[in-house]
């Protein structure tokens, strides 16, 4: 029979993964040349994170591009990571739909085990070269090494060439080399602003940059890993239908009760119960009897019974403090005047999937101020680069009045303008991106709505902080004028009736009523010589602890004129009883501090109501200290 | 060993397409319960189009959604397509990536092989039921029917239940019914505006929608399919190095010349040794010993040799006069005053794709004239609904300053606002989408260059006509003004002087210089009767012709007071010899006509410049009827 039908249905045929991605490499972010470098460093730095992190390793990170022909790049991402066991590199560089994280409902970079071998694909798909895998695992002297391609009719590895080598000063890692088809552009879209800013969000690890010979090292802001995340059971409340059905028919528990209770996260069996009887079907059923209307009564009547919203140890937020160390770190060039506490939200839900929001907001020193402000997007601590436009965070930040946080604003709608960066992270089990290229949030409105709750905390810290700059501005004035001004009137009033000079301090001390504080900075023969006077213009004695951030974990304290109490990630001295009109002074000295950093460390004082404070600045409550409490008037 | 890199190894695992998708869904278009609904019924009718083209089937197509329950719908898509062969449905309807015209290299709907199996999956996963597939090909007495899932782990359809059952009145044809969680909503993005557009650019097919039990039929505004696509081999301006290399490793010929004639479009014998000999390799060598660097010469080597562009017939426009017919035939309601002529813009080529862009401009009538213009965008006669902003289509739109045209724009960028629909068809045998979901065309220099060229054909066919409106206004309120008032003063005259009235016919035949044309049409009993009179106020004898369009193939001409010349898709009636000042009528009535369409139906004159002409317009170019060679002053 050779009808039309059989013609036509004669021609339908399976088509490959290998091929439907080849085809489709635009969704998987290689849309363009420019952008095809950034994604290929990308899927290597996730990958390279993830499993650093997995592992209980610090990363070290180095990224090497060379051009090696016109629109032609050699790219290769090295870490320090726990290294590929031999049996293992094929796959996971050679085969798409392969990858240890995608049945785990946790927070994690990447997930769907198609990044590194799409870059593998790309490669050999513009450049026709294969790409050599190099790993390490600690239990061995030798590394393997390998060239592999990826056969896209079969979605299966090809091996090219297997080796042993030596891999010196090495213990453990994993290094790729792909040749690709590429542009490399600076400014926004680039690898550069890329991996600067997954160094903000990722503060834990240390990432080297070589550009066609140039290298640039973003240095760790901590030791501290990130938390680690575990893997949770399905949430019931954003389960599909058909999804449960799966489920219960292939469950082997023998009561609904106990599948209920087992299979899900956060139902007790008092709850599983309540579930049961509010759909009217027997709790002692066999899960796998149950028909598909019997489902839909169970999903149904979860929406009447109180159930606990998810564990949120899946998640793990990279944390206030960590925030600004990671911002500070890599914006210090810019010398914001002011870093807003950043926000960590408490968990939330969106269709059974717990998230989390995080914000952080700069301001000023010389951040450019004519135009929008900028924004850094993050979605489980990888940078979101590309489709600004359509991302949750764009919309929840265009839908504030930002006027009334002392920004402009044209209209009070759409992008603030002036010196800020905003910092926006979302950590999920699954962010709802709105591509496979990951490179926006979907406008879900829950998320909008704690993406804006986040905004407008960090907004209300800009507002008191640009009027108290506006006070302090005035008090500092006054300060200034009275501090110059009156020793001369007692100077001359002194030699106009013939007597001594008097000493001013108490009458100051009247007038001013703040303690000040003066840092000078010096860099001295490879350290940074500090000194740190206080002096107590109130009419109290003063009890107060001064603190220092140290930029790096691998600065140290040389020296100091006072024993701290503390000398860690920061420095603390305690200051006991500074008498009224009295001046201490503090020396210490820094190693392992770069030129450029010295201005960076700020005064935090404890135990001095901010408004008294001139020269300093109040302790945030994220250090983990505990705070004096303070009581006083203004 | 139980090392940690061992650990996080044994984690790594294969996973299955069909739960990468599911997973994924929201790149498959189901990322809203509101769009979810569109792209099931989008899905189907593709599949259904595609299909009944390449079988040579003039389609008629039946899609009904009723709501079932909250949030649940039962969405069909029944057509009179060749129907599917028993064996081929399971996988048809129950496997991701199965499809026929994924590695054929010519303009079609679908071509991923995941549309409607998506449908499918969507369905179970969120309702939890099978689909239900009804086929019938010619050759049966009876149909095939079966209900399916997919198998998500495994990707392979899971066939629940097969039948033989009779399908009446039905020839062939093939109908699936799916139950789906999604939200009915109108507006922009419905299902009804999804359909509506569809049948603006296939004007070959009979669209009949059922919602909730109210129906709509988009009725067929031709009988004339569209040319049918032939499959074309690649071209070699487009090519990846990498899939050169492999289509070279892998062939057979025997020779490097030969595999290039023959393996690539338009490579002739003498441009494949000038190719070869630019890139200084021996054309006699055989193709698979080629090496990467060897393939890489002989592509760069093509850029220095002149080939010839794509094949075209791999495509298949609308073409000008269909479009019209459309957009026509869907928007009369309106009674817009101007359709531009629509116009097909020459074939280009973009990395070795030819595509085609078409654009067509209505204007005026009831069309809202507050706004921004609307614009109904179309890839391979597939109406695009979502992600506007990031589309070709509206960058070439937004770059043309549209105030020398005629039409408002704030500062003479952005959209332009007013009474106009704007259609534009992009052809292309790879439509290069910014997603899977097929909503926007990338942003392409060439493609949107070929945009902006067509749309300002339109534009200035739009300039023209509100231009010559200007004239033919002030024409016309002479004309009326002349009519009515000479004969008064005609009459006026006599009766002082006392004579007769003496006819004016002569003096307005001298003064005016048009040829009038009237036309009423009449509802009467279920048929419209018309009547056109035609009066010669030029001081020449006219011969010319008088067209009108039928706006339905089903539309007949029942009686004329004067044989037609031509009875077809339109009506020609011959006037020869019409004397100056003399008018002559003609009667005819219409069948199958609906009510509200009897006003749409202009007339069309030719042999009479356009600049004598009053209540017509002159006959466009592109009716394939040979035009009377007009030369008068005006």
């Amino acid at each position: 029979m050779d009808s039309i039908a059989e013609r036509l249905a004669d021609k339908q045929k399976e088509i490959s993964v290998g091929e439907f991605f080849e085809r489709n490499k635009h969704i998987l972010g290689f849309d363009s040349l420019t952008k095809a470098l950034v994604t290929a460093v990308k899927e290597g730095v996730d990958n390279s994170l993830d499993s650093c992190e997995e592992a209980g390793i610090l990363p070290d990170i180095k990224v090497v591009i060379r051009e090696v022909d016109d629109e032609e790049y050699r790219v290769s991402v090295e870490d320090n990571g726990p290294g590929i066991p031999k049996r293992k590199i094929p796959d996971v560089f050679g085969k798409l739909l392969y990858g240890s994280r995608f049945h785990e409902i946790r927070q994690s970079r990447g997930q769907q085990g198609i990044g590194v071998s799409a870059v593998v694909m790309y490669g050999q798909l513009t450049t026709g070269k294969p790409t050599l895998v190099r790993s390490k695992v600690k239990e061995k002297d030798y590394a393997q090494e390998m060239k592999i391609t990826l056969d896209t009719k079969k979605n299966e590895p090809d091996v090219l060439s297997k080796e042993v080598v030596l891999w010196e000063d090495k213990e453990h890692g994993t290094l790729f080399e792909t040749t690709i088809r590429g542009l490399l552009r600076s400014g926004k879209h680039s690898v550069f602003e890329y991996l600067k800013n997954t160094a903000i969000v990722n503060p834990h690890a240390r990432i080297t940059y070589v550009r066609n010979g140039d290298t640039t090292v973003f240095k760790r802001a901590t030791d501290q890993l990130p938390g680690k995340t575990k893997a949770v059971k399905p949430h019931i409340e954003g389960i599909e239908l058909g999804t449960f059905a799966k489920m219960a028919k292939n469950s082997d528990r023998r009561k609904l009760v106990s599948f209920l209770v087992n299979d899900f996260s956060r139902i007790s069996y008092n709850t599983a119960r309540d579930i049961c009887e509010e759909a009217g079907i027997e709790e002692e059923m066999k899960p796998r009897d149950l028909d598909v209307e019997s489902c839909k009564k169970l999903l149904k009547a979860t929406k009447n019974v109180k159930i606990m919203a998810p564990k949120t140890d899946c998640l793990s937020p990279i944390k206030s403090m960590l925030i600004k160390k990671g911002l500070k770190n890599v914006l210090k060039g810019y010398r914001p005047e002011f870093y807003a506490p950043p926000i960590t939200r408490d968990p939330e839900v969106a269709s059974g999937n717990p998230f989390q929001v995080e914000v952080g907001l700069v301001y000023g020193g010389d951040l450019p101020s004519d135009g929008p402000v900028r924004v850094l997007r993050f979605a489980n601590r990888v940078p979101l680069m590309y489709k600004k436009g359509g991302c949750a965070t764009t919309t929840a930040i265009q839908q504030i009045d930002w006027r009334i946080y002392g920004l402009d604003q044209k209209g009070g709608s759409g992008m603030p303008r002036g010196p800020v960066i905003i910092l926006i992270h979302v950590a999920s089990t699954r962010v709802p991106f709105t591509s496979e290229a990951k490179e926006a949030i979907a406008d879900i409105p829950v998320i909008v709505d704690e993406i804006e709750r986040g905004l407008r905390e960090c907004a209300r810290e800009l507002r008191t902080h640009l009027n108290k700059k506006e006070k302090r501005k005035k008090v500092s004035k006054k300060f200034m004028i009275v501090k110059d001004i009156l020793p001369m009137i007692a100077e001359k009033s002194a030699s106009i009736v013939g007597k001594e000079t008097p000493s001013l301090d108490k009458v100051m001390t009247n007038i001013m009523g703040v303690v000040y504080i003066d840092k000078k900075m010096e860099w001295n023969n490879g350290a940074a010589e500090g000194i740190i006077e206080i002096m107590n213009y109130t009419s109290k004695e003063r009890e107060m602890s001064l603190f220092i951030e140290k930029p790096y974990p691998e600065t140290e304290l040389l020296d100091s004129s006072r024993e701290p109490e503390h000398d860690g990630d920061y420095i603390e001295w305690k200051l006991e009883k500074l008498k009224p009109s009295k001046t201490s002074k503090i020396k210490f000295k820094f190693s392992n501090l770069d030129k450029e950093d010295i201005d960076g460390t700020d005064v935090f004082i404890d135990g001095v109501n901010e408004t008294h404070l001139i020269g300093a600045e109040p302790l945030p409550d994220d250090w983990g200290v505990e705070l004096a409490d303070i009581h006083e008037e203004d």
